[in-house]
């Protein structure tokens, strides 16, 4: 019997124009990728459960995909659990493997497991699909790419230079001009905690104030208040509640503020370090500009933190991130393997450029031109000029069965191909062939060398 | 407590060096794909466990790797299943998802679900990953890549003559000279069951003769008497075991020993058209083979059968293989669509051209100039050199730390970058750099102009 067709919710299939657009944006950023020096590999879809279990919290690991183990997975399954019926109890004892759920972890892992054949510092990067077992909606799917620059075994501020740079790169050579890399340092944000005496609420302080843009001052000093975070700390705060102007002039309202704290002046020199080297290098189209609300991934992020926002004229959240985790594959086992990485946002991206009217023609250009099917002989005769265009570089189809000529056109407009070549039994007597121009309906009538020089030319 | 880390059995983690030489193997094909008029299109790793289950046997069944239901999935397990304790039985209540087994079945629920969008014929491509929970062993994987090149709508024999000029399209880029395209038709296959009278013995027929190559004629025959083939079959179709010659004369025998069979016949014709438009359009550096022999996947070819066996110098089993299969879409309650599709085996591949030496060396060029960080006013100075290099498309990269010399300079060796830019208070005060060539220890001093220029061409 015959099944209705349809794909998981939150999984999508790529039209080819689609799978056009988004080459077109993965092979943009591999290309920057590879200009500074970044080396790509590639891990499995499914890793260990161990692996990837407890990395991500409660909320990650109830959110990761799960393979079923083969075979007879009841012999081995957990009978308490199954008496119980536990299912999240149950779950190690049935399922060994597990689809990656993002691609630093892996990257971890792989740091760890081939680190006697990797040079340290290894830039490394990575253009994989993850997979989130999250509730689909508008912009969230279940299934879809991270593009992930990183770089291992330095702590040197360079890199963070260089990771501007390289968002600046890509993002210039999308034609996206005018986004905004916004940038922040965890030790400023400790520093904050640190000078309102407030330590042991760092989170709860980081999170409220993440949120400034959504719900305005007031919005985040409610928050702060619910946490007990006292009124005398908030007014030593109140600077950054509007912090106004050039970087510069930011720097110097934080430098006031985070006198007396140590930690918070390392973060601002940190910051400091990476304006002048880009003052000293000029950005080609994105704008540096420093926000200290940001605190994406606090969690394991020790140093600078990235975000970069679309161009003002487009409602998108951030097209992408990243920042320094100073002890990446600890878990792992090595130790003190400070690491720095950013991650670009390719679905959003997609949607940027869309709106914007940015992908080049020229991407989802195909077949430039439909050899018409007028019967065996004339097909042979066709198929002779197409290989002999192909060699050339030119794409080029016979249509395949000697259908009606309107039914040929038609599928031609239908394809968008922009140019048919008629030859019949008269231009195989002659040694022509008649190209036909879609548009305009111009014909013309050429020989071989004559065609393909023609259509290399236009 | 740290893990000792390893990825599951079957799966590989990917160098750069490697995905480097994956990618050259990718992009050759997927260029020659485009450049003959198919069009990529992507689907999910994914699909509802119905999409996939009963589509490849019950061998195929059980390898294929089954997702788990999130979240409380013991809820709407099957009682039964349970109290038996029988995890065949168990499995559709716990899981409704499952990892691509192949690139085909996908393709065909595709086509079914966008049929309205498509203009037909249709002709793609698809280069992604399944996922078999296959035995591993040398040269198979649980997760590998298959490059497939489908058409489906049309049963133009064109499109078998397509297939073959793409084959060796392909493999003359990759420089793998002399592969052989074997050739055969599932209806000289059923004539030859049909001459001898056993056309209820198709599939143990060709099953028996597939294996002429491993086993020799004596042991064919003799696992097709096991299989109660009369001696008098065997004598009628004798002339087959030792087929020699060109393809003209091996058409010259069949043609005899078919002459009972209409569908022989047809089959028949059918290979000749291929030969004659192959012999009028003659390829770059394959060679076309008739092989009776050839019987993959015949449970679902109808036509044509293809399969690419290595240049004669190195063993290894086939790396390309396809066929025209008469329904494709039918599974899926779409009837009448022809299809015929050609796959590239993409990591035998990778071993044949390996042990061959015929990646390009320029494949795996990464950064071709390091520049030595000798302290923070200098990298900065160097940094600009840096972007300027990358501007002009050379990888260029900053030693991020001012180690030591001799670190930096293993550091450039061991990765086997070329050359090295040393550029210290001297070289900053007469705005020179010193380029060093690190084979020979050549040295040069050039402004940055010259740099660029010096490094823009060698």
């Amino acid at each position: 019997m015959a099944q209705k067709p349809s794909i998981p919710k939150g999984t999508r299939d790529f039209s080819p124009e689609e799978v056009a657009k988004r080459n077109y944006i993965f092979e943009t950023i591999q290309s920057e990728f590879k200009r500074f020096g970044f080396q790509p590999i590639e891990t499995p879809s499914f890793e260990n459960s161990s692996t990837l279990m407890g990395k991500y919290g409660d909320e990650g690991d109830r959110l990761i995909f799960k393979i079923l183990n083969s075979g007879d997975f009841l012999k081995k399954a957990d009978k308490n659990a199954l008496a119980e019926n536990d299912s999240n109890k149950l779950t190690s004892s049935i399922s060994e493997k597990a689809l990656r759920y993002d691609l630093t972890v892996p990257f971890a892992r792989y740091v760890v497991q081939h680190q006697n054949e990797i040079e340290f510092p290894f830039k490394r990067y990575q253009i994989q699909p993850v997979w989130r077992a999250d509730r689909p909606q508008k912009g969230r799917f279940r299934e879809f790419f991270q593009c992930d620059a990183d770089v291992v075994g330095s702590k040197s501020l360079w890199q963070e230079v260089e990771f501007v740079q390289l968002y600046d790169a890509v993002f210039s050579k999308l034609q996206l001009n005018g986004v905004t890399i916004k940038i922040n340092n965890r030790k400023v944000l400790s520093g904050f905690a640190e000078v309102i005496g407030e330590q042991d609420k760092l989170i709860d302080f980081t999170v409220a104030l993440d949120k400034l843009d959504k719900i305005g001052e007031e919005g985040v000093k409610k928050e702060m208040r619910e946490k007990s975070i006292s009124e005398e700390a908030l007014d030593k705060i109140q600077p950054i509640f509007n912090l106004k102007g050039d970087f510069a002039k930011k720097i110097e309202v934080l430098k006031r503020i985070l006198e007396g704290s140590e930690i918070g002046q390392r973060g601002i020199e940190e910051l400091q370090f990476i304006q002048n080297a880009i003052e000293a290098m000029p950005l080609k189209t994105a704008k540096l500009d420093l926000d200290v609300t940001l605190a994406r991934g606090l969690n394991y992020y020790t140093g600078a933190i990235y975000e970069v926002a679309a161009p003002d004229k487009v409602k998108m959240g951030s097209i992408g991130g990243g920042g320094r985790y100073d002890d990446l594959t600890g878990i792992f086992g090595l130790k003190n393997m400070s690491g720095i990485g950013i991650s670009f946002g390719l679905d959003r991206i997609y949607l940027v450029i869309e709106e914007l009217d940015l992908f080049p023609k020229t991407v989802t250009e195909n077949t430039k031109v439909l050899f018409i099917n007028f019967g065996e002989s004339e097909a042979l005769y066709a198929m002779k000029a197409v290989s002999a265009l192909r060699r050339e570089g030119i794409v080029a189809e016979l249509y395949p069965d000697s259908a009606k000529m309107g039914k040929q056109m038609k599928y031609a407009d239908k394809r968008e191909i922009p140019y048919t070549v008629l030859a019949g039994e008269e231009e195989m007597n002659n040694e022509k062939f008649t190209l036909k121009y879609m548009k305009s309906g111009d014909q013309l009538s050429l020989n071989l060398e004559e065609l393909v020089k023609k259509l290399e030319m236009i």
